[in-house]
C-alpha cells in the first residue's frame, strides 16, 4: 500500500476481515476500506468449520478478476478500487443494502428442497429471489414486500439490483461455459456508496455460487465443502489453473 | 337440497369435506360442489387435531355470511352458489390455484418469527405474501417469481389475487371494527371456474383470518386451538353471539 495504509480491524466476516484505511496524514479515510480474504471455509452459517489453505488466494484472484470483467464488459459499478495483495482489496466503503439476490439458472441446495423440485432441474430463465441478511435470522427467503414493509430497500433499489443481478448473470453465464462449467446459481450483495450510487460489493467467487463441470458435473464451489465432496483446496486450486492456465504457487 | 343432491366424496380436508353434486336426472353435474364444513380442529399441518362441538356450523356460517358481504359489497366474484344446510355450500367447482395469499395488517405468527420482528408489531399498510400450497412441503413462502417459474400461476392472475385480496382485507378489517375487533391478518385461496373467471374459494372464517379484541387483545380465532390459549369451541360460539346477537343453540 504505497500512499495508504491499512488500519483498525473494523469487521470480523466469515471468509473474510474489513479494515479500515488511513491517508498518507494517518487520519481516517473513510470513505474506503481494505477486504482482506481469510483462508476459512464456512458453512451452514458458521456451524462447520475448516482453514483451507490458498482458500483466500484463489476467492481474491477470481473476485478480482470476475468483477474488472464485469465492470469493463458489462459496465456495472462495483466496490473494487485497487489490488494491495493477492489477498487485499481497496474497496469503497459501503452501507450494504440487507437485501441478498440469488439468480438461479439451474435448481440447487435450498430452492430445490424448499419446493420439493429435483436439484439439477435447468430452468427455461434465470430466477432472481431475494434473502434478507441476517445471521440470527438464518439469511431467511424474502418477497419484495418485506424489504418495503421493513424498510430494508426502497422499490427502486429492488428493480435495481434485480435488473444488475440478470445482467452479471448472464456475463458470467457466458464467461465459465468458456471454462466448461454451468453457472448453477450465484449469489449477489450491494451497497450504497458515500455519493449515493448503488455498487456491486462483496466477492464474485466460486464460495458464492456454483459450478459444476458441463461434462462430468463435478462441483467447482463451496457445495464441495458443505458437502464433503472431496478437499476445497484441490478444488479451488484446480479451478484456479483452469482459468489462469498456471498453478496456485507458480 | 331441493334440485340437487349430494353425490360422492371428492376430497377429505383437515377442516372440510368435499362432495360432487347430482342432478335432478341423477347425472353428475361438473360445475358444481358441495363443501360440508367438518367439526374438526388441525393445526400445525394436522399434527395436532381435537373435533370441537359446532365448529363447523360456526365457520360455515361466519364464512357465508362474509361471502355475502364481500359480493355485495365489494363486488368480489366467489365460489359461493348456495346454503343447503348451515354446513353445507354449494359452490361453484374450481381449478384451485396452488397459491394461497395472505393479507397481514398485523404482525403475528411465522411472518415475526420468519423476520425476527415482534409479535403485535402494526404496520404502516397491509403487506401480501403468498405462500405454495403444499402439506407435503409445509407451505412453503414464495415469492412471485416462483409462481412464475414453475408455472402455478401467471403475472394476470398474481396480480388480480394480490389487488382482490387487498380489497377483501380492507372490507373486512372495516366489518370487524365494528365488532371491536382487529383483523390481524387473513389467508385467501382463488380458483379458476370452468368460465375462465378467478372467483374467491374456500371459507372467510375465524379458522383463516387471526382476530383480536381490541381493548383485551384476546384471541378469536384458531390460535386459541394452536396455542393453547382456551377452548375452541366456547371462543366460537361467543364470536357467533357478536356476530349475530344469538346463541348458537337458539
Amino acid at each position: 500500500m504505497p500512499e495508504q495504509t491499512r488500519g483498525v480491524l473494523l469487521h470480523e466476516g466469515k471468509s473474510k476481515r474489513l479494515f479500515s484505511v488511513l491517508g498518507p496524514d494517518g487520519s481516517v479515510d473513510t470513505g474506503k476500506v481494505v477486504l482482506h480474504y481469510k483462508d476459512d471455509a464456512t458453512a451452514f452459517n458458521g456451524i462447520k468449520f475448516d482453514v483451507v489453505k490458498d482458500k483466500g488466494m484463489v476467492t481474491a484472484t477470481i473476485s478480482w478478476h470476475l468483477t474488472q470483467l464485469l465492470e469493463q464488459q458489462g459496465g456495472i459499478r462495483t466496490h473494487l478500487i485497487d489490488r494491495l495483495s493477492t489477498v487485499d482489496h481497496l474497496c469503497h466503503h459501503l452501507d450494504i443494502i440487507p437485501v441478498e439476490v440469488v439468480v438461479r439458472n439451474i435448481l440447487a441446495g435450498s430452492a430445490a428442497k424448499r419446493f420439493g423440485r429435483k436439484e439439477g432441474e435447468v430452468l427455461d430463465g434465470p430466477m432472481v429471489e431475494f434473502f434478507y441478511k441476517s445471521n440470527a435470522l438464518n439469511d431467511p427467503h424474502i418477497a419484495e414486500e418485506h424489504a418495503l414493509t421493513f424498510g430494508w430497500a426502497d422499490r427502486w433499489e429492488l428493480e435495481f439490483m434485480k435488473q444488475s443481478a440478470l445482467k452479471i448473470n448472464a456475463i458470467l453465464k457466458e464467461y465459465w461455459t468458456g471454462w466448461d462449467l454451468d453457472l448453477v446459481d450465484i449469489r449477489l450483495e450491494f451497497g450504497r456508496s458515500e455519493s449515493g450510487a448503488i455498487l456491486l460489493a462483496d466477492e464474485i467467487s466460486p464460495d458464492a455460487s456454483r459450478l459444476w463441470d458441463k461434462s462430468t458435473r463435478r462441483r467447482f464451489d463451496k457445495d464441495v465443502f458443505r458437502r464433503d465432496l472431496g478437499d476445497l483446496g484441490d478444488t479451488y486450486r484446480e479451478l484456479y489453473r483452469r482459468i489462469f492456465g498456471q498453478s496456485v504457487n507458480v
